[in-house]
């Protein structure tokens, strides 16, 4: 099995680079902009580099699905970049291309708020997505960057997977059905990203789980089994949205960016500002086993929990990391 | 009388320079900045600074109401720095200060197409000022930075008016009554802007004129007398949007910026894609006579006239380009 986690943003430490290898994690799609343009995220790939420069035996840069499997006979992991946010496009549709070539993967159209793309779900209205962000899908299309609709709005989204010629990505949130929360997804949604053969990757970020730090693992892959009748068990995998070891000044900067001199405390609120604690069962990469075994236990077969576990992601980077044509 | 022309864009020259002087304007709004981000910007600031280095006799930055009414005593013209597109302060509420402090006097919350902070007059759906939006607006009203809603969307501009706590200003449009061109504002805006005490500068640019090109003096004074009667005389001026001597290479840029791979005409067509020709009563710096002429043939009184050639810009120009508490 290729394990792979389609969503991470840990204040990334040899430490946890041997949690994911002692885990068996093949593959990270991790955050590498969540407000930064691009001069600020091309010096994140720069941090990145060095990271694969010091830990080679751990990690290294992840850029097709063959490198998944790289990763797995060579008992490391490959890491694959993405954006939370269109900030490092800035205002240029040229930027898509040259992003694809620095490696990454990924680009959510909108995090929180409007970009020039797309609606994020803290909006109070949603349009759809913009004249530059029909443009833009159509770009992404063109050369294997990954529309990702994780934080924007439901019309948005809707009209995203309708836009894009090839399938789309809701890389960390859980359905709506199960835990209503703003960050989380209508059946509507969910069954359009199914039928287009789109993936959805599971969020274990409290604020997307039923009863939040609380919620058991029972819980977790009973809904999980519910999302897979709803929009198919090959559509489905995991993003878990893990933020180890960052500091609250970090959940600062993802929820206000430079974009409000006031407090926004998106999924939290002021007397719950930080990051929440982790469910018991995922608190870091060698955790995965737990999810793989509650699975099982839930009457999921061997394959089916394979293709949860990640060989459905690595289908999905087989066939949308490269150029259209390709 | 001080004459002021609330909005141009020319391809700036000593000759332009000296038709303004020729033709007693004491100020102009220039734009520096269509899509351009903050480094971009502050480089057109820079080529600005040679300018007024090089014909000291001529132009200076203005800043103020006062350097209007210095420049008429001076014999010169002050030059107003203003952008029609958010662009410049990119996704930095901070950036608005820094660029009252650079002297920047006028910003428009979008050009075209939708930004971070609301939506273009070019966009299929219109949800008003944004999240982003909303802070900015507050910010701008702090320092003194007008406000623009000269391209922006009916719903948005409505918005705008109501969330600003100073005036707000649509520099370069005329009504749709006149002309309904998408540009061009409707009374629901035109009557919104002048019950806030916000000022409309007229546009002599082409596509926004009854009979285009071919638009007579007569017509446009008489569209000038009843947007009067709809708003208030004191709420009216002139922002020509003379784009003098561009190449149309430049109408490419302010329609398409770096969002689009394709073209998008704007306002003009494939076979209709460049600057077009102005009318000829106002076509370069030394015509403003005609208009003021036109407006006396009228029937405007003398204070009125002056009234809409400059002194209810001057007014505004004291009353909203310093600090809110200032």
């Amino acid at each position: 099995m290729h394990l792979i986690d389609n969503l991470q943003y840990a204040n990334w430490s040899e430490k946890i680079f041997q949690q994911m290898q002692e885990g068996g994690v093949c593959a990270v799609h991790v955050t590498i902009a969540y407000h930064e343009m691009f001069r600020e995220t091309v010096a994140n790939v720069e941090t990145w580099n060095r990271w694969f420069e010091r830990f080679p035996e751990l990690i290294f840069h992840g850029r097709t699905g063959d490198d998944v499997r790289r990763a797995k006979i060579e008992g490391r992991t490959a890491i694959f970049f993405g954006f939370q946010n269109p900030s490092p496009i800035e205002d240029d549709i040229g930027l898509v291309e040259i992003w694809h070539a620095l490696g990454a993967r990924f680009m959510q159209l909108t995090y929180n708020n409007q970009s020039l793309l797309a609606t994020g779900c803290y909006e109070a209205e949603d349009p759809g997505v913009t004249r530059m962000g029909r443009q833009v899908i159509k770009e992404m299309n063109r050369v294997g960057l990954v529309v990702d609709m994780s934080h924007s709005a439901e019309r948005s989204t809707l009209e995203a997977i309708e836009i894009s010629e090839r399938p789309i990505a809701i890389t960390h949130a859980n359905p709506a059905f199960w835990h209503p929360a703003r960050r989380n997804k209508s059946d509507d949604v969910l069954r359009a990203l199914g039928q287009s053969g789109g993936m959805l990757g599971f969020s274990m970020y409290p604020h997307h789980l039923k009863d939040k730090s609380d919620c058991t693992l029972a819980s977790f892959c009973e809904m999980i089994a519910r999302t897979a009748d709803l929009m198919g068990v090959d559509n489905i995998g995991l993003g878990s949205d893990l933020c180890q070891d960052q500091p609250d000044s970090v959940v600062e900067w993802m929820r206000v960016g430079r974009w409000s001199k006031e407090m926004d405390y998106g999924e939290g609120s002021a007397g719950d500002a930080g990051f929440p604690p982790m469910p018991d069962w995922f608190e870091d990469n060698r955790h995965f086993g737990n999810i793989a075994a509650g699975l099982i236990a839930h009457g999921f077969s061997e394959a089916d929990t394979a293709a949860v576990m990640g060989e459905n992601w690595l289908r999905f980077y087989d066939e949308n990391f490269g150029p259209a044509n390709g």
